[in-house]
């Protein structure tokens, strides 16, 4: 089933964002938050030549990206987005129409998740500066954090990985083509509805975005949680258009699909009972093994190798 | 009365922080907002070289400023704050102790305000950057708009103004002494107790944080709520520091007081039968007039001239 007839189906999930009490344009905005639900929030901060390349980023794919990685995060706890604050540092010449495709860009992302931008800080800066701030809705029963893991459960994905590493590396080599792989580095798709879809099942018990690549991420989750696990490659999801890629270019696309980030799939952990795929798109991969068991992959050879955190490093 | 037995005596008002239900460290916090509340949120940038000058700002005071000027406009508001996110950008040199001093200033200041830092990104970055994102609470019926200002109003202040532009301009000279003036430069205090003194009085109709400076920032409430304004020079609160400054070097006090900026003082309008000072310092300095009457200033020798918006000019 493809995204948007899913996004139909579940709309009830999505309620309509009420009203503000306060618009834009004074000191600050003031929201309500439903009686029951809790308020989710999440900050993000993208500098130009640091997170993103002008030479191969449109201003209305950097407005998408921006609001991607924001909801993206909102996903990951299960909750449902409802505002976003942006705060843009921009050089002079930036200041004229151009600047308003970064904002259709972010505008229709957010759209789609029926997200309204309620405020905002414009500053002069001589790099591009974009800072969101997300804020969402949740009940508490539904929260899901990385450190629920317990051993039994299934590790699952939502979609395939790898793809925006690859992306990445044809963008930087300026290369023609490839228009899946540029499109999945470049306008990533947050996984809201499947968010909501595994916040409403008691039996996930960790779930987490991934940003960094899936090396890291299930360490992540495995550190949060005090738990091991075992990955089995020849079970993660890969798409023909990277098989292809790696096919001309001698490349080995697990490589990419452990270790480069930004697919922003959801990567989650459910007790094999309770797990319910109904109509959401997402693949189980391997298990969650006691914590003294360590955290391991195994090869499409059959041999059992140990998995790295070999993903995106972060500055500290 | 001091601020600090202020806080004592009205520390109902600004209730205990609660728990947070997800702590830093996982894709996003999660908080809940107390019934009949809504939440109110305002973001912010600061940029090295544009917003703050290393040489003569502390990382403990930029630390400091960062969480008043945001702290402010939930003062504005009339709302108590709660939480704030933090994303800082931060070249290598800068990721060492020294950080941990802009940590502390922001730290000492949200303390005093019971308000908790929930959240945060660091990114790396040639020139320090740095966005809060403030959410605070307030009932419906509290909120203190800049539109709501009513012919017959009194214009109000809490405190002194034209301090903080003396101070930078003594910073930017590198003068010595003159410590009271640079301190409200460099560490501003948010009048969060005055804007939840005020936001409980139903005569209060309009309210905001002078942050351009007077003249402009009585044009936007005039603006927004579609009327005019008569201020009395006079009466506008001066410092003697300011004073005695302004004596040695020449300088017009009512200059700073009007037209320069980041005083984060409120300036509010109230129905003249129902303002209540109580214990909150503040200082009637005009009144509001019907739109046609216009936007003036009475200056010291009864002259009446017209109050042009000539504090800080933003970048657009």
């Amino acid at each position: 089933m493809d995204e948007f007839s899913l996004i139909h189906q579940i709309r009830h999930w999505v309620k309509r964002t009420p009203p503000l009490t306060v618009e834009l344009g004074d000191d600050a905005a003031v929201f309500s938050v439903a009686s029951e639900h809790q308020v989710v929030c999440s900050t993000d901060m993208l500098i130009e030549q640091i997170h993103f390349d002008l030479h191969y980023t449109s201003l209305y794919d950097l407005g998408w990206k921006a609001a991607a990685v924001n909801l993206s995060d909102l996903a990951a706890m299960g909750a449902s987005p409802r505002y976003l604050l942006i705060a843009l540092g921009l050089s002079r010449p930036q200041q004229n129409l151009r600047i308003k495709k970064l904002y259709t860009g972010l505008q229709h992302l957010c759209n789609r998740y029926q997200t309204k931008i309620i405020g905002g800080d414009t500053v002069a800066s001589k790099k591009l500066i974009i800072n969101i701030t997300i804020l969402g809705e949740i009940k508490k029963k539904e929260i899901k954090k990385r450190s629920g893991a317990k051993p039994g459960d299934w590790i699952v994905v939502t979609g395939t990985l790898g793809d925006s590493g690859a992306g990445l590396e044809i963008l930087q080599q300026g290369e023609m083509g490839h228009d899946y792989l540029k499109q999945r580095h470049l306008r990533p798709l947050p996984r809201i509805i499947e968010g909501r879809h595994f916040a409403c099942q008691p039996g996930v018990h960790a779930m987490m975005d991934i940003s960094d690549g899936l090396s890291s991420d299930l360490n992540h989750i495995c550190q949060e949680s005090g738990v091991g696990a075992m990955i089995n490659l020849p079970d993660i999801p890969l798409s023909s258009p990277l098989l292809n890629y790696c096919h001309h270019k001698k490349r080995v696309p697990f490589q990419f699909a452990l270790n480069s980030g930004e697919d922003y799939e959801l990567l989650l952990t459910c007790a094999p009972s309770q797990f319910s795929k109904k109509n959401v798109r997402c693949k189980i991969i391997g298990k969650i093994l006691p914590k003294k068991a360590g955290i391991w992959q195994i090869q499409p050879n059959g041999k059992k190798v140990p998995l790295l955190p070999k993903g995106y490093q972060h500055f500290h």
